[in-house]
């Protein structure tokens, strides 16, 4: 089975980073290859940079016909319906995946995330999943993406002191990290803290390999048919078909 | 008083549509321009063209610095919050306006719009804008957007004859529609069918009149704030700063 | 055009201040009167207050042939529906027209209003309205409403810190104000807080304004048509037909 | 224990039945009282008359200083937070009582009512009950209020119709009655239907009861303390205090 | 009218306790049984104990033939469903009775209950009976279950300093105990706390008594009908038919 | 790893069908055993019968020591949470997994189930899981579940019947299968409907697998810690501890 993970924005270190998580955890038949796009930002922490990190990803799917499933690993899940469209194979976004693996461990989750102002998209994606009442706080560190990696003791010691806050403060079971940059944390702090913890780049690539082994594909039947073909304009030319 | 009226995709004969209603319902003292992106889709009906008409708006908003306010002529409200972070203006959405126009009229509307692949869209929007109940049922016509212009007495005819079933089927007291390619419609409609029938571009151009009115802008509080800088890559290189 | 605000309580001076305010923010072409009722409470701060206002409103509406469209100017929106049947014209409450605004310029509003007893209200109109996610806060100052505007200055002040407060304790974007004896602080406030601060008087003229240039008025076709005639017993008897 | 069982509307006749069936289901102890006010419209059926039935009722708490409780004996329970603050005694709203009690017999309920255009003010009441999942239908018959005891064999067959159409068409597993005037029904229609009919001027009668039995009356916190005395102008002014 | 109340635990101390309470409500013509079944666990503080008290509450159903309807004296309301399912005649829950009790009295109600890790079950209560909003807020005292009754002057003050702390916390305007083993306690604690305060007990006692007077039983019409026969085995193979 | 799927009913030739649908899909490295109940019902169509088949579930956890997790093989997931206290191991319901399975493949399901008695009980499982809105039809065929297996060919005649039917009328993506009998059908059935088809015995089986893999547990910080011991009694005397 092939599994192709994307990182959404540009930064090659954070790819690489999720690939090694995704290895970690996928079953001995199936090869992972993590993608970078070619456009957009070097990190997403607005809702700019979410909207502007959708071409690069459909880029990427649109050019690999070899992929039995996509896994987004940005926990906005930019773009989900829009590539479920494209692949017309499983995609799973890892905040969707990090959720519902939660939700299968506990009563309730807290979120840890990044930037204070992605708290609000955070709460509406427990929204779409359908687990707002699960989830019952949303957490933000305020360190910036792309310096999670720089300097991965001070990340941990951070990411370990807000995870333990929010147990407290939120009386939640099981901790969700909000951002694929933290792939690699959770089998530490699940030993640390003595509760769950689940990152969505490692639930992620186990729930794409589970729909591959099912057999399962997006349905085509309704709004997640392939697109309509039509003319593109402009630097999005490409798109068109 | 300038607003910017924004066609989010790349035909100008719909442009030219929705300038008109704009301009028929605005104030004496407001000055409407309409634009086309110049990248994207030549028409919006599914989530890909949905995303993929982000970068085309989003650069039409960074290019005008005159504008007192924007609307966003596209009934998906595609890109809403990034527009607003990037504008640092009001921006309203066409489906955004029309659903909470018709909240002022009755109980309950229903949606008549375009491609069936849209109705889960529309439905998604009712739950973000807090009117899931308001909206009591959302029809598609299927009638592709840009055959709406081609012979406009069938489309009449056929808008017509979904609104008048919308209403017994639904049990509804009002009409929104769900295109931009149907503004121009709501007076005769209004009439004929004796409810009131509300169209995003009308209510749109007098929302965004009103606000600026009011002195009232986007709170930069908290995550409408400007996105923060950072490097992009590719062809959307110029979206960096 | 011709708009009529009501002030639905008693109090001649409080009907003055909102009838300043509508004039300050009204189109030129726009005829503003300000009416206050026969009968009922010098002041609204219960549900049996409210309840004993709407005869009062009912009345003016009744006998304002010449009014456009009409504002009822008290945050409790008391006998909304009822006046929106009376009056086969737009009727646009306070409450409605606040929260509807504030939600066009971020994720969520705070309500700073003035009697505990009243903060329930305040809640339950959020629902109707579909506001309840996005009104994170509703906090009472507890200046009863006719002290409101006996030491201006003081009202301000007390105003000024309770929307400070409000704003950090429930991490909100937007003050909405919530007593039609508020009107004309909005203004200040915003400059001084930074963040957009709505107030229904200015908000609800605005919404009648751009109903009434929409050419809409309430649905005649199913619960808003005019109430069925019938008689009508004892001092309340003028209300039948 | 004294009771007393308010008619909201004026017509005597219909205050005669809404008595004899709650002095069926009252217990040996109890004295029941039915009251007409003596203000206010002759049927309720419309936001309007609803409104304009307030004031009677709550003149008739007022000057009974005797119950012990209260029964409002009409579906929309009109008035009902402003009488628990006026009475300090238990209040009881025949909408909350059929819904509350039919909740505990099944699944859910369907409501059969009067007229179609009070169907929407009865989901509202299902809302506000917490109970629009149990409930799975509104019905109205179109039957004006006075009629149904105009002729009763009618009345009986009608609502019957509707009923066993509501049970087939909803899945629903118990009626509720939505009108005071088709108290005394419900026994019958248990019987040929087999599935329970609630009333809720029987319902509300022993609810009435228990909160007496229990020594309960509304909180007086919070927001149904007495209203604080205050100045009432015009045909109102008995009001004040 | 005979009423049977099931103790769902083992523990005959409680039962006592139970049918006094039961015993104090109700009306002259009421004959209490209150039973303990003779098999299950000594207390119920977990999801394991709750579902371990079904097989034994049910039998106590099956054998008593006498009972007009049946109150389950265990704040989870365990088995609720199926006890109705195997009744055919009223069964009511201490939960559902004391919180639809209290709905009646107040906006909002707190719950004061024993264990911590009950505090989520208690919350799912609320959703079930629709009555979410109307609990704000959920204390556990964590006295064990059996502890209740070893001390009765401590347990009477941990709970009242329990809901002092909840009215003020939570703002609400009344109280509901969360333990069967708290009956006996509203009466003072109404008067002392000056809110109404509600246990289940005897709410419950209530509210089967006028269901058996209304004439009402669990429609049969859906899925609380007798349930299909079929072999069981095992040690419940009685509970086959 | 080892994995143990449980038969709640006591029928031991539908343990041999769910062992052989979890074989399929499991592993290379998986051992799958299936376990039947040494007590209770033959087959589960009632809420009596679901929670009478909660102690022989339990029984078969607390004597298996060698499974990394469980899977509960019925579409009620009887016990659920008192299972996941029990086995402090992963527990995993077939609705659960089969409805957040189907979740991520469209916007909506319909669940094709056994008996009418059912429909409410998955109606209430959409809603713990959060996915009231996903699930937009529940259809009972009313073939008893052990007559699924007695005519394999009418059995999936029929299924494929229902399935159809609710496709059109629902307006759905794809399906859930209701019933752990209707395990081995999903294939042929997402073949011939050229929709995604879930059963959960499938599903499920991969999510137990993938929790296992991840090393996550069910938390032990809050509810879902182990029970409290102490004494049962009666033939239920050795669930104690």
């Amino acid at each position: 089975m092939h599994l192709t993970v994307i990182n959404p924005n540009t930064t090659a270190s954070m790819t690489a980073l999720i690939e090694a998580e995704a290895r970690r955890v996928a079953g001995p038949d199936t090869v992972i290859t993590a993608r970078t796009p070619s456009m957009g930002p070097a990190s997403i922490e607005s809702h700019y940079d979410e909207a502007l990190a959708v071409p690069g990803l459909l880029q990427v799917i649109r050019e690999d016909q070899q992929a039995d499933a996509f896994v987004l690993a940005c926990f906005g899940d930019p773009g989900l319906d829009a590539a479920r469209e494209a692949a017309s194979r499983p995609v799973i976004g890892i905040a969707e995946a990090a959720m519902k693996t939660a939700s299968l461990l506990g009563r309730s989750f807290s979120v840890v995330t990044t930037m204070s102002r992605t708290v609000g998209r955070a709460w509406d994606l427990t929204r779409t999943y359908g687990l707002e009442r699960q989830c019952v706080g949303v957490h933000a560190c305020d360190i910036p993406v792309l310096e999670l990696e720089a300097d991965q003791d001070r990340t941990y010691a951070v990411i370990l002191a807000f995870a333990k806050n929010a147990l407290a403060a939120d009386g939640s079971d099981a901790i969700v990290l909000g951002c694929a940059g933290m792939a690699g944390l959770p089998e530490l702090l699940t030993e640390q803290l003595g509760v769950p913890v689940v990152d969505g780049v490692a639930a992620g690539t186990l729930l794409a390999e589970s729909l591959v082994r099912l057999g399962l594909r997006p349905s085509t039947h309704g709004e997640l048919a392939p697109p309509p073909p039509k003319a593109y304009t402009g630097v999005l030319q490409g798109f068109g078909r």
